[in-house]
């Protein structure tokens, strides 16, 4: 942990009590007159921490910008994930960003956020619209040892954690729709966009794309998107602390990617399953130029969907757009 | 296709005879000035071009060393596979030269050789011995509209083609030893490694790499590969023209792939079966910790491997390593 990361860290342990210069300077290790400066640099960036005599350091507020010694802070201690952070003002992609840091060696659980992306991108391609500061944009790489038709559970387990994150921390009620959308009242609050890189029967990493809209005001949303998608913001009626979000949705990651791990796929799936709006639903799925209804069943040991078709066949489903028949 | 490769297949369409310079000048439109220095750069190259005033230019031989424009003339018309060629002198490994391809948008059917790879490597992370002019060490770039699972389509068509064009070339009866490896005589000569980048349902692209141990003699192996591998110059006694094996490759792959993509991967996968060497034999198929015995029945749709295990199970098989029982 960096300097600046663990002087917010006391800061934040203290609660809104203070802590003393010389209590950071014995716990850190290093002067004073060094602790002063790293806090005239927090309050640069504006963080808002009062210095008394008395009271000694207290953190105020925070600024709604991302930083990656404030996330590691807040995080606390993780398995894998959020070990690594790095935090962009502007990307194209941060999968693309954390495509080039796997391929230079990076472990696994680094995470990357983007304030904002050029090129951000949503599924088969799509255009994911993500505007500076209104949302969570980030990417974060994982090396599990699994088949690549595996790696549908890290999907399913990304859904399962973000979905319980933003319940923990909005208290709004979000539901899962098959395979990578997290909405509420049925329209769309975040997304997860899952790639690989793989020999035929190994995956080499995985990168989870997710991207959460936050704190855009209904007006925000380009028109054709405004019956679609909402946002945490409109949902609560309340602005909410990105950073704080950040990181419950990481500690919840890291804990579904140790039950991954561990072999304890189903658990997750079971959790999935209670808070999925398609399973249980006659649907139609669009897969390219093909279509298929039928009733969504259930989640196969890979995380794939089984449907039951009209014909009372059972076909297994890794993509595709699910639409809920009314 | 460049004036150099233009030059070499006008000699070439002449068999043996000989092409004026004027004629030459007439075909490619450049002055006969332009077309003797091409020619003098070629000599250069070690080239071997007779000119006389009677029969005009004649290619009597080719160096041993891969070349773009000679791979081009040699190739011919190609549906996708050898349009764009690119050989290096000696790089790490050229599935990684053409993973950077793909992702800078290079169109599929791109193929980089490198005369030797300094970090060449098999499957699992395997090291691959690539000595500078003794194979071919080469990948290609493809961009299949599939599922990520379907991509062991591509490894069987690779190596059927691979074992079919060995086979044309040198007059050897290659095997197919499943699911990435040919073999003559129980001996391995070629290999294929196949990597994907893909969305969990949509296969982004694929690289073929490809090796093939063509002009080592036995003493060019490691000791401990001495029973295990063999070159095609041990099998057939003789030195290969290895530009020539590549463009017989190059063509069997374009007319496999385009098989695949057509949907005929069951016409692919009988050729593949009746050269196969694990089919019908009982397998021992290490799997990471794991060991599975049976008897490999056949493929499944996708390329997987059928076994029928000893408690009459069938497991469908994607990777691992495969031993035949004595």
């Amino acid at each position: 942990m960096t300097t600046d990361a663990q002087i917010l860290t006391a800061l934040r342990s203290a609660q809104g009590g203070g802590v003393s210069g010389s209590e950071l300077s014995q716990q850190l290790d290093i002067s004073r007159a060094a602790i002063w400066a790293r806090i005239e640099e927090l309050r640069s960036f504006g963080y808002d921490i009062e210095a008394s005599p008395h009271r000694g350091y207290r953190l105020v507020s925070a600024p709604d910008h991302l930083h990656a010694d404030d996330l590691l802070s807040r995080l606390g201690k993780t398995r894998t994930i959020g070990r690594d952070i790095r935090v962009f003002q502007e990307t194209t992609s941060t999968n693309d960003v954390i495509e080039k840091l796997a391929r230079d060696g990076v472990k696994e659980g680094a995470v990357v956020f983007a304030e904002s992306q050029s090129k951000g991108r949503g599924r088969l391609g799509r255009k994911w619209m993500s505007p500076p500061r209104k949302g969570l944009w980030f990417s974060l790489l994982l090396r599990p040892a699994m088949r690549p038709s595996a790696a549908t559970q890290l999907t399913i387990a990304a859904a399962a954690a973000l979905s319980r994150a933003i319940r923990l921390h909005t208290g709004l009620k979000p539901e899962i729709k098959w395979p990578n959308d997290i909405v509420i009242r049925g329209k769309k609050v975040a997304g997860i966009l899952t790639e690989l890189s793989a020999e035929l029967d190994k995956v080499k990493y995985v990168i989870l794309g997710i991207g959460v809209d936050v704190n855009l005001s209904a007006g925000e949303f380009p028109h054709e998107f405004r019956k679609l998608a909402t946002s945490l913001k409109i949902e609560t009626g309340q602005s909410i602390d990105r950073a704080e979000l950040a990181a419950e949705i990481l500690r919840e990651l890291d804990r579904d990617y140790a039950r991954i791990c561990a072999g304890q796929f189903t658990a997750v799936a079971d959790e999935w399953e209670s808070q999925c709006a398609t399973l249980g639903h006659n649907v139609v799925i669009r897969l390219g130029d093909r279509q298929i209804q039928g009733r969504a069943e259930s989640l196969d040991v890979d995380g794939a969907l089984l449907l039951r078709t009209l014909h009372g066949h059972l076909e297994t489903i890794i993509g595709g757009d699910v639409t809920l028949e009314k």
